[in-house]
């Protein structure tokens, strides 16, 4: 067993158009890097967070915290010994990256390595969604599962979790631009809770997200790029995005494949079949935040096959 | 170009579980046949129906009528002929087997074929709306669909109509049971329309239907088997099917992969991974319905990978 661990958990976009909380997948960059090692000391110290200054060191508050001594408390019945973190967040939070998300599975990944890797995957996300629950006030997989395994994740049911991971054509960019500007996860989960949805919205999104996932087997760009729809959850969300429906027209018009909202925004995100194009859409998205008065961080790239990642040691 | 033409086109089952309006496949059996010609006299005749007492002849109101009607009126400019009918109806009405869409189907393939075949079968498809539109007081492509194209097709939206061939899996058994009831589309679908609802009701839907679209493209039939599920209209319709859930409960006892309401009702459909399980899975559920006061006929066999079909001359 090691005695001192780093991990990289990447970022994630969710939903992805038409499949809320039920759709994710995880970005090369940005993530978190969580680092941790036994202590003998029971139960869970958050040593350092580095590159957030809102964040509580608490281990009872701080989702690397709850992760943490949900596993330990899980594993090691005789408190025999304890875990020390320090947590170097590195993107935003209340993004839409899946911010929390990457330090919980930061957590678990390196608190079950530290103690000889003894749980499945599975089992992380389950110690990872404790965590995930602190910050979003609900147990949501679709950034979590994502950023651990990698890839693009769907997640058939929640009870039980049954994951199923998706191919990811070789083609396929993603675009997340970050506008500088904040959504609680919580409250705009709550905008989606009170809602009522009538039978011809949801038909269009069944069509859409089974239309999403047979594009993604097929390798057909072209249903993908028609499959990216959502008519349940956009229009609510919509308004906490800055001149969202600008930014979508103006990514679509530079050859994005679709764009939408990601998680609970504020960042939106769009697909493109080249990097050329990616570039092309990410320029488009931050020109039209900028002339609503709002700066902005781009991310694109391929998908992250791989997700969480132990990093070699410094 | 032929003077006389048979069809036959099958009937189908829609929605599937998680697929409300998106989903549907065509059965081997039962079927409907359209016999047609051409005649002199402009306009559409219908001749003769077999196999239905209740059925109009006036090719305004049954649906083979209005679909002829339509193709005629689009394609025959001069009304320099017209077309005459004979409709053999071979399955029951009202029945959530997609009679309606079967007849309709077959009157378009016939009246394209006797013109020469210039319509593809999306046009077909379009045709075939307006006389399905005619029986269910709507627009519903997921009998309509399959019963012309043959097997498991999705709908991914109606405007404009999108429709994706989904592949079949060679080992999937489809069984469809009839219990001598009646159950009006246009009022099941009214009990739908005026539903709202909540945000996790959808979402199990999406991670099912999704799911099961995957499934279907890796020859999963275990994942298959647990996206079976609706939690949206199943809980709505069920009051109309004899002793729904001890069908159910019968049909997954049996070894069913799945078991739900085939359409609006009152037939059942079920999956099986072989045609010795669906034998038992169709004894199950007709025994359930016997139990409960109703005969009923099965329909058993292999998904119809060829929908509808020009029968030789006899």
């Amino acid at each position: 067993m090691a005695n001192r661990v780093r991990v990289f958990a990447p970022a994630s976009a969710s939903n992805l158009g038409p499949g809320f909380d039920v759709l994710g997948l995880a970005l090369v960059s940005p993530g978190d890097i969580v680092e941790a090692e036994l202590s003998q000391a029971p139960g869970v110290e958050i040593v350092e967070i580095t590159g957030s200054q809102s964040l509580s060191k608490d281990p009872g508050i701080n989702v690397v915290g709850v992760t943490a001594s949900a596993i330990l408390q899980q594993l090691n019945h005789h408190n025999s010994c304890g875990v020390r973190i320090w947590l170097h967040k590195q993107m935003p939070l209340a993004s839409g990256l899946g911010s929390s998300a990457a330090s919980s599975v930061g957590a678990a990944v390196a608190v079950n390595h530290l103690l000889g890797d003894p749980l499945s995957s599975k089992e992380l996300i389950q110690y990872a969604l404790e965590g995930e629950a602190v910050a979003s006030g609900s147990r949501h997989a679709d950034n979590v599962a994502p950023s651990l395994l990698g890839g693009i994740v769907l997640i058939r049911s929640y009870t039980p979790l049954d994951l199923v991971a998706l191919p990811v054509p070789s083609a396929l960019r993603i675009v997340v631009v970050h506008p500088h500007t904040a959504v609680e996860t919580a409250s705009a989960r709550e905008l989606v809770n009170k809602q009522r949805f009538s039978i011809s919205q949801v038909v269009a999104n069944l069509g859409n997200v089974a239309a999403l996932v047979s594009a993604l087997h097929s390798d057909d760009l072209n249903l993908f790029s028609r499959s990216i729809q959502d008519m349940l959850v956009e229009p609510i969300r919509a308004p906490l995005v800055p001149a969202f429906s600008k930014v979508k027209k103006a990514a679509l018009a530079a050859g994005a494949l679709g764009c939408s909202i990601s998680g609970s925004g504020p960042s939106v995100f769009a697909f493109a079949e080249s990097d050329t194009v990616a570039t092309a859409v990410s320029d488009a998205i931050q020109k039209t935040f900028t002339s609503a008065g709002f700066n902005s961080d781009p991310y694109l790239g391929p998908i992250n096959t791989k997700g969480a990642q132990i990093l070699p040691p410094r």
